[in-house]
């Protein structure tokens, strides 16, 4: 299995961008990871935050085409590492070849993609969609080390 | 009013330091902010999980002097950004002077300061000890954002 993960925008927080290549690294000890960053809109002001949502999803459809496509999305399913741990073994063990994550730009998913696709949510709380690409990495990271037995997660 | 941050062991992450810092400063626009970090524990290895936290709550004690006392803790209360941002506005309202908040170490807090005091979940994922420092410096700068009304959070 390989996993995608699409990041609306650049990682422009040096902290957020060290943090995710660490756990990054980190993570393709166990699988390949495709990382990536679509090019935030340009001249943006005159457009309704719809319009921009729209414009973004418009860039991400071209990255789904993995088997089993994720937004991480407030809304979404809340699950405790070890739930979303046996999520992601289930996938393999389904023999889901590429599991593919979105995050959102600052306002999220328009309504159509978060209708078509799975949504997983990390917090009830919200967090800067720079600080969700690092939060993110680091569950994943944890999820695999949950699901080989690593002394990761307590 | 003044927030006072407590975390058990030093931040070895730099990327995990730098953002701290980040979100410190723009935190201390609003209000000052007492941040600690207490040594780690030395010589753990031939102690059991219970005593390490039995140690750590020695340590947290010494700083539970404020009018109240938060510890983040994953079976905490769950809030999103507004209706914590509230809860903050709330204490403020209050007349609160000192609002404690506590990061435990790598597992955790003893039941006796579970029992004791308020706590508050982040998420039901399991971050670690060193990323919940970041995430909640970034929530805690988000409250006040909501609560001054700026343009943060959408």
């Amino acid at each position: 299995m390989k996993v995608r993960i699409v990041v609306i925008g650049k990682t422009f927080q040096k902290f957020i961008k060290q943090g995710v290549e660490e756990y990054l690294s980190r993570i393709r000890r166990f699988v390949p990871v495709e990382y990536i960053e679509l090019s935030e809109l340009k001249n943006t002001k005159n457009l309704t935050v719809n319009q921009i949502k729209d414009k973004e999803a418009e860039l991400i459809k071209k990255y789904l085409s993995c088997n089993v496509n994720v937004l991480l999305d407030e809304r979404g399913r809340e699950f405790n590492s070890r739930e979303f741990a046996a999520w992601v073994e289930e996938k393999i063990n389904a023999g889901v070849h590429c599991l593919g994550f979105f995050v959102g730009g600052a306002y999220g998913f328009a309504d159509e993609l978060r209708q078509r696709n799975d949504l997983i949510s990390l917090s009830s709380m919200t967090f800067s969609h720079q600080l969700v690409r690092l939060v993110f990495t680091e569950q994943l990271y944890r999820a695999f080390t949950i699901i080989k037995s690593l002394p990761y997660h307590h």
